[in-house]
This record gives C-alpha cells, sequence and structure tokens, in this order.
C-alpha cells in the first residue's frame, strides 16, 4: 500500500540530488536531473511499471490496461527546481502518481496508465520554461537549442552531454490518439485551500504567463563627477519600472513580478549604463494580460524617455490560458467528493504548469493540495502528511471515475 | 619652452604602457608601472632634475631651490589608470608639473620644487585607493601587505616582484616640515567648467565619500501563486531606496549613486528574496554628506519596514573630506587669473584624488583642467589643448605666487 508517508519521505529522498546542497537546485539536463530519473524509475518499476527516459530526457513507466495498446491516461508532474527550491513543487505530483499506478497495479482500467516525471517545467538552467511537457506536447521549437545556461553551453550541446540525440527529439511527442489524458497533482503555491482549510482543490484553467526582457539603456560614467542634469542612470529608470509593474499590476488585479535585475558595469563608483531585467504576467484571462501589458510598456516607455534611457523590450516566452478539461475537472471533483469533501473548491492557477503545455495535446485536469503559507519556490514548502493521503485517494478515485466513463462511453 | 602640445603628446606617449593594448590599463606594480616611471624619470632628467624611484613605487624628480635642502612644494599626481581607462586622468597633472618644473628651472625658489607621479591612485589592482600618496603622507597601514589582487598575489608579494622592499615602505613618507605644500592639476571629471565655458577652476575641497553595501531582505515565493499582501518582495523595496537616493540626494545638493544591485535567488519566476545596494554618497562636507545618510537611512527604513522587510546597513568605505588650503587656493586663483579669467570658478571634487592622503602632511591645492562633456574613467576622455596652455601658465603663475608669499613670510 502506497502511504502518504511514503510519498513523503521519497519527496526528502530526491532532494539529496542536488547541485547546490544543503540548498536544493536541479536543472534540466544535469547529473543531478539524471539520478532524479534513475530514483523515479526505481520506483515506477517497485510499482511494476515498464520504464524508459524519452527523447527529451522525461522520465516515464507504463502499466497496460486491460490489453496492451492502449491510449494512456498521463499522471504526472516534474523532478526540476528552481535555485534554492522546496521538497514538493513537482516532485510532490510525480511521487503520487507513482503512488496512484502502485495502488491500481492490480486493476483492469480500459486505458494504459502512465506516469511521467518532466525534465524541465522551471525553465531554470535555459531560461525557457516547459521544455520537457513541450516535447510531449510536440510543440519543440528547433531555435530552442542554440539556447544557453549561464556557462554559455547551448542546449544542443547538454543534450549531447546528456546522452540525448538532438535528431530524435521528435521522438518524445505523444499522437493526440494515444492519449485518454492528463491528470496532475501539484502543491497550490497560494493560500487558498489553507484560508478554506481545505485539503484539496480542482484546477479550472492555468493562466498563461507573458514573460518580457527588458533592457534599460542608459550611460555609464563616474559616479562622484557626473551631476544629476548629466546623469542617464540605467538603475533609476529601471527601479520606477519595478514600482510601476507592482501599481498598475495590482490596479489591474493581475499578478506581475520583476524577478531578476543585472546592471553594468556593476560598480560601486559607476553610474550603471544599462540594467536588464525579467518580467512575469499572469491574470485569470489573457485578454486581462494583455491590457496590463499594452499599458505597463507605455509606461515605462515614458519614464524611460524622460532620463534619456532607451527601452528595448523582447518577449521571451507566451502561454495562452489552458482551461482544464470538463470531464477531467468532473473526475477530479468526483475524486475530491470521495475523501469527505461535499463542495470542493475550483481554482485557477496563477503558477504555469506542465498541464499547460500538455493541453496543446490532450485534455489536461488538475489537483491542487493546500500547502503551508502558499510558499513555493522556497526551502520552507511543505505539504500535511493528511491532505498527500486525501490527494493519493482523490488522485485514485479521479482515475477510476475516469475508467467508469470511458468504459460507459465505449459501450454507448 | 614646455608646451601644452608637448604635454599632450606625452600623454599619448604613455597611453602605449599599457598591459591591455589597446585599451589603457596601467597598475600598480606591474611591467606598466615600472614603464612609465621610466619615462617619467627621463623626462624630469630633461627637465633638470634629479630623480628618483621611492619606497613605494613613485616616480620622484628634484630641483633644489636657491639654497640645497629647502623644504618641497611638490608638483604631481598619479601615473595609474582603471581599466579600458582615458589618456588625462592623472598623467596629464604628471606631465604639466614636469612642464611647469622644466620652465622655472633657472628660477631661483624660496623651496624646492619636487615633481611625483604617484604610483596608485585609483586603486584597481587591490582594491585599496591611493597607495602611493598614503607611503608618501606616511599614513601606510600594515594590513594592507595581505591584500591580494585577481591573481591572488599579494600586496607583499607584489612589491618584492618589483623590487621593492616592503620593510622599507616608511621611507616615502615624508615629515610636514620638510614640505611646502602640494599643487595637483587635473581634469576636472565633470562638467561644471565645460558648462561655464572656462578653462580652469580651482577645488575648494575634495569630497570623502562613504559607501555602504544594504541588504533588504524579505522573503523569496512563488511569483505566480502569492497574491500582493502575502509579498515581501526585496526588489520593489530596494527600487524604493534607490528613487529616495535620487531625490532626497538632489535635493540635499549631494551625489548620490547607488551603483551595484543583486537579487537572490534571481529567479524569473521567484519574487526576489533578497537584494543588495551599494550606495556611494558624496558632499561639499562632511556634515552635508552625513547629514543626508542619516535621513536616507531614516526613509529607507521606513520604506523596508512597511513594506514586511528587514535592512541590514554595512559601512564599507570613510574618508573625509579633505578641504584646500587657504593658502594654496589663494594661489591657484592667483594663477588662473594671470591667464586672463578675472573672477575664477571654485568647485568642490566629487572625485578622490592623491591631494586628498597628502592633505594629511602637507596644505594641498588643486587646478582643475577643462575636460571633454565631463567625462573620464573612459576611453572618450579629452582635453583641449588650449585649456592645457592655459593650465601650465596657471600652475607655473601659482608657483611663483607662492614663493612670493613664502618670501614675504620669511622676511616678515
Amino acid at each position: 500500500m502506497s502511504t502518504a508517508r511514503q510519498v513523503l519521505e521519497r519527496c526528502v529522498e530526491l532532494d539529496r540530488l542536488t547541485a547546490t546542497p544543503p540548498a536544493l537546485q536541479r536543472v534540466y539536463l544535469s547529473p543531478e536531473h539524471a539520478g532524479a530519473n534513475a530514483l523515479a524509475g526505481r520506483w515506477m518499476e517497485a510499482a511494476g511499471m515498464r520504464t524508459w527516459q524519452d527523447a527529451a530526457g522525461n522520465q516515464c513507466g507504463r502499466h497496460e490496461g486491460r490489453e496492451p495498446g492502449l491510449p494512456a491516461l498521463l499522471l504526472g508532474s516534474h523532478l526540476d527546481t528552481v535555485p534554492d527550491a522546496g521538497s514538493y513543487d513537482g516532485m510532490l505530483g510525480v511521487v503520487m502518481a507513482i503512488a496512484v499506478a502502485e495502488r491500481l497495479r492490480e486493476t483492469a482500467l480500459p486505458f494504459a496508465l502512465e506516469v511521467i516525471g518532466f525534465s524541465d517545467e522551471e525553465g531554470t538552467r535555459f531560461g525557457k520554461a516547459l521544455l520537457g511537457s513541450q516535447a510531449v506536447a510536440g510543440t519543440w521549437d528547433e531555435a530552442w537549442w542554440d539556447l544557453r545556461d549561464a556557462a554559455g553551453i547551448t542546449l544542443r550541446q547538454a543534450y549531447a552531454d546528456f546522452h540525448l540525440d538532438p535528431q530524435r527529439v521528435g521522438e518524445a511527442a505523444r499522437r493526440p490518439e494515444d492519449l485518454v489524458g492528463y491528470l496532475e497533482a501539484h502543491i497550490e503555491q497560494g493560500p487558498h485551500l489553507e484560508a478554506a482549510d481545505r485539503s484539496l482543490g480542482y484546477v479550472t484553467s492555468i493562466a498563461g504567463a507573458r514573460r518580457f526582457r527588458l533592457n534599460v539603456i542608459g550611460e555609464a560614467r563616474h559616479a562622484g563627477g557626473t551631476p544629476y542634469d548629466r546623469r542617464r542612470d540605467a538603475l533609476v529608470g529601471a527601479s520606477e519600472a519595478v514600482l510601476l509593474v507592482e501599481r498598475m499590476s495590482k490596479e489591474a488585479g493581475c499578478i506581475a513580478t520583476v524577478g531578476r535585475i543585472e546592471v553594468q558595469p556593476g560598480a560601486v563608483n559607476v553610474i550603471p549604463g544599462r540594467a536588464d531585467l525579467s518580467l512575469d504576467l499572469r491574470a485569470a484571462t489573457d485578454a486581462q494580460r494583455d491590457g496590463l501589458w499594452t499599458a505597463l510598456r507605455a509606461e515605462i516607455e515614458r519614464v524611460c524617455t524622460a532620463r534619456g534611457l532607451r527601452l528595448e523590450v523582447h518577449e521571451t516566452h507566451t502561454a495562452p490560458a489552458m482551461p482544464c478539461a470538463p470531464r477531467l475537472q468532473e473526475a477530479v471533483i468526483a475524486g475530491i467528493r470521495s475523501t469527505g469533501d461535499d463542495d470542493p473548491i475550483g481554482l485557477w492557477s496563477p503558477a504555469g504548469h506542465d498541464a499547460m503545455a500538455i493541453g496543446l495535446t490532450t485534455d489536461v485536469g488538475m489537483l491542487f493540495v493546500r500547502c503551508h503559507d502558499g510558499i513555493s519556490h522556497h526551502p520552507d514548502e511543505d505539504v500535511r502528511e493528511r491532505d498527500v493521503a486525501a490527494g493519493l485517494d482523490a488522485l485514485e478515485a479521479a482515475v477510476l471515475h475516469l475508467a467508469r466513463r470511458v468504459e460507459s462511453e465505449t459501450h454507448a
């Protein structure tokens, strides 16, 4: 019997596969990634699954259904992390999926059951998120091969170093006709379930982030000798931009974050000649998000112009909002109800998930698990054992609900 | 006759002594330093001076006064540079001093005339500025021997490699009773003379910078899942601080710069949990500078507290302002007047100079020469030949003014 306790222990076991002990950081195509795949693969095998690493470095396992070769229901999440990460964002969903697959190993289902540990959701290494799930969705972009990590290594080279063949990445893509859908369990990464005192929630849609790199270009000059009317200080302009992002996003009911800033030349006695910012924009609908961006960009341009600064804007990522499929929402709701919660809470997810990419090739649904204080992307990430126990029961019940539905459709 | 043209040609000749051709970089105790000392020494000898390299690597030359052994008036500046430097910051003052000494070689003065090319003003190699002039001022700190350059070489080792004996650095120190004062010509490194259409200005004081590291501590959380009322975003707080620094420093008539900022964890989808800023504060007087800091710190604390952020303050550097001595200001003013400028402009120097250190052992005065567009620490540094010509005349006249004053004091 796969228990919540075992699930939590496995999450902690994965923490050991880190590039920066004692802090957790596990990025795409790293030695730690290889280690996490191997460990997850052993757990999949212990659950009776056939396992493989796909052409994009995703770790996969499969139980056949009541006959071999049936389309598969995918369960999963990701095994990569941000820097200084917590133990549950991503990993909890993979380990829960393995546990549910183990519980159902003797159950004859009308579909195959697959577990997938995605190799790159966070985009920490190459600045591009969802690489693993986009390979599975068949939406890989050849331009990505030239992305470079902080050490200057291209994605192409990193594939070779990981003994993956860039030519074969297309083999990771899954055809819609081979899939029944995708169910992902994930910590909420927000405070709503805790505030409502619920263990679980179902997801209605996943907001699509738009991400930008904003380069504010001024002029590097001597800090002592340059009076204010001669300065074109890129950092002062960038600081105004950061405050505009906060104010205008709040007013619009959206979520926007500047997570990175770098200035050049970066000397204590030199006025910054350049500041590069990241910008991440999210909203419940794409229209809200895009409206905010239009207004924000105009204001940032205005501030830069007033200071003699030049603004360069590069859009680095766009994803449309991904609605969860009604039949998978229903399955998750049924799963949550089976745990005794008669009125499950539905939430939209401001955070991105592998389900956003997989939704391009098959139906997706998500189960949120309450987390401590809404914290994620931080070592203080925490979940309660009773919530994980409820989550395992709900996910198992959701799979069985979907199985009944598929059977009734087949017979109809 | 030593002309402005010759001075400018000599500055260009010094450019060839660089570690990074075609860019100029000449640091303390490097082969280029030795080359610059040798070249400056030859020019001093051609001007009829007795020459030597002192125990701290400063290049010196001396004309005796009307009798041997009189106290000396020092003229000079520095021969070292920042990385990717211009041709005039420092070098112009040394070469002008040699030219003025040459002009006065047949003049019987009531003091000896010495020229000094300081070996380290910028602090490029060991991260500690004014090493050459501090040796002359007798303020050498034994702790500096363990400073290391980027290659890990200690200052002690670098002395040995340059055939200097660390044990003997004290011999570079000059006793106040052996000195009449110190006069330094230097490019303005600011735009004020150009804006006022003047060739020259006299310096009233050299600002002492205070430098701080400000650490703004918040909480790293997921950019998507954390609503605004749950955020403690260190970068937003730091951005408010950057704007406060600009606004309050402008209002106070001071110069303050945030040249560095680093955020952690620095991921596009994570709210910054920490932002570290540098702060460099300068003002005409220490009282102004310290008053600004007190007010600024209180405001930054207030902003941080309001956002649930914690502020840590570390002072990394403090130097008191060095006022120019009234009698040397008068000499420089008289020198500038002799060039036809009836109402010389007085400026405080926000940039540091060798005179700051030498002022600890004797009176100091400075002559600023107009520079192009206020640019320094950059290959675009430039000066006009006519301004250098006026500067040579003014510096010569200042020496003669001081000679008359010393004579009248002697006879009184």
